[in-house]
């Protein structure tokens, strides 16, 4: 199976239909279908037309909310609660992110919290649009119906990976960090399953508390769980990341955990943050332009590549994807068209490669 | 040596007339004193009254300024960079926590950047006096002068540890993550080396890339460094935290690394939030309460004790204080006895034990 490269606009054609047919509102299909190219155009082929397969099935069960819109439990002005009344992520983030940067464009800062939503992809690619209009985004998420990782001490799994992300203005295009609380992810967990592999590192645990490379403890009875990260030598650093984010994605939002929801759900914290409002943008670039400079000239480890700042290895992927059309996995596709002959969508051909 | 217990205002005047002896302005030693005696009280022992004798030579250089203000940079209501001019950082982030706590009050979260503060101690001991009062806080610092940690992927120490910290209204007491962005910090590297022992694990890099429990390599020529949180294997997540760091107090308050500063300096950002302003302080007490009792319910790994909601063992040490006095190491003690007998100032008695 080789990995094709198609138009963007094609591709996003593409979701948007096979979204709209599942059901979905078609002002909905198109702004989900929109950022999940977008985040194939950056490379994370993980999260990109890739979810397509995963939405559809939310659809029809409706787990994911086709139509309508999210309540505003709270406009303090500078912070927000919304109920995501389990909406397409990415619908919710474009309205949060845009709401945010507005006011933190008069304000200095703003911060939103969101009970309720569904899935919203790849931070980066949400950080990313905050961070190109000069702001600072931070991004956290959590389930509160998952149970994937075990608090430092403890053997049982509670708390979900807990992703974060913080992107903003850089020197030539935005520093996107994008990471979890948890040494490796939910979706990696199930790629090694699928494929029989193990970890290169213990980043699991087993029920009994021993570190292993084995994802498929998290089947076993009783469950293992994801380590944090810092993993078993100074995991407590991981479990405090991932205790805060599920503070400021449920307690702030005020719904999670204290709840029992057994539906599938994305609580996410939304902050953004103007430059200007605090020591100014032309400060805030030389700071972070002479930061970055100095990472990508520090001597690499014999045999590594130069060091990378967050962001570089995507924005290199947009450039490819621009100018080379966006890169398919041979994996995915099949994947995608088998929802598209499903639901009588035909499909974009490949762009000469 | 054994460890003796005081009363907690007779460490609190010996800190004080030690700090106004060498020099500090009288109201400004009374604050950075009551802090000392407040970190001690929670058992955080390397930054309470031990820090006495590393702020005196301070005082003396002049590196820490004596007295005068800070100056506002810019204040605009949610927002707000202060220049702290190396005054004392107790006496700067006592301010600092006041004013974003009446600040989040009145708008429902605020934040501050701070260029050129002093040291600021014990992270959770200020993070501690927001969550008393029902608040969110948020507390990073960073040296734009010091150089210990490499990016992930470099050999070359770059970054400071990084650390930071996040107080929250739990049950019962705050939940006080007090953490940083290395694996280990600049006091526990020193601390090996002066009594001559190895890390338990490989934390630190040899100046060749390799991984190594020893701590000298932080003198060697090449330098080594610190690893960030997640080591060798998932060290892409410290570093990550690491520049999320450095962009908060130095980007924002747009004073750092560009300016190549040799004065050791303490950038810091502080932001605090208003559970009251998101989803409610009700709701927010439910799902932190929820999520701590599941935390410490959790089935411990055989062997270790039971699991611990960061602040737990700090509040346990504050009650111990409360009835049985202050502990102080008797390696902290003898140190400060030092400075009393040069400076002429009476050491009190420890309190019958």
């Amino acid at each position: 199976m080789t990995d094709d490269r198609f138009d963007r606009d094609a591709l996003k054609g593409l979701a948007s239909s096979l979204l709209s047919r599942g059901g979905l509102a078609p002002e909905m299909a198109e702004v989900v279908a929109e950022f999940l190219v977008q985040t194939d155009e950056l490379g994370v082929t993980t999260h990109g037309l890739s979810m397509v397969p995963y939405y559809l099935p939310e659809l029809k069960s409706r787990n994911m909310t086709a139509s309508g819109a999210h309540e505003v439990v709270r406009d303090n002005r500078v912070t927000m609660v919304w109920d995501g009344n389990y909406l397409p992520g990415h619908w919710l983030m474009k309205q949060a992110i845009d709401t945010c940067v507005e006011r933190a464009g008069e304000f200095g800062m703003a911060a939103l919290a969101i009970r309720r939503s569904h899935h919203i992809g790849c931070l980066s690619t949400l950080t990313r649009r905050a961070a190109d209009k000069g702001f600072v985004c931070y991004i956290a998420t959590s389930d509160p119906s998952g149970q994937w990782v075990a608090p430092y001490g403890g053997t049982e799994p509670l708390l979900t990976p807990n992703p974060w992300a913080i992107g903003y203005p850089g020197d030539g295009h935005p520093v996107l960090i994008d990471t979890c609380a948890s040494i490796t992810t939910v979706s990696k967990v199930r790629e090694h399953i699928n494929t029989g592999t193990r970890f290169a590192h213990p980043w699991m645990l087993d029920a009994n508390g021993q570190a292993t490379t084995d994802p498929t403890v998290v089947n076993a009875t009783p469950k293992g769980s994801i380590l944090p990260v810092g993993g078993v030598d100074h995991g407590h650093k991981g479990f405090a990341m991932g205790l805060m984010v599920e503070m400021l994605t449920q307690a702030l939002s005020g719904q999670g955990r204290a709840d029992a929801p057994t539906r599938w759900g994305g609580n996410v914290f939304v902050q953004v943050m103007d430059p200007d409002a605090f020591g100014g943008r032309e400060d805030f670039l030389r700071q972070v332009g002479t930061l970055n400079a100095a990472c990508r000239a520090n001597r690499p480890i014999p045999g590594g590549g130069a060091v990378r700042i967050p962001g570089d290895r995507a924005f290199e992927a947009a450039v490819r994807s621009r100018s080379a059309g966006v890169r398919m996995p041979g994996e995915v596709w099949t994947r995608v068209a088998a929802c598209a002959a499903e639901l009588g969508v035909s499909l974009p051909e490949p762009v000469a490669g």
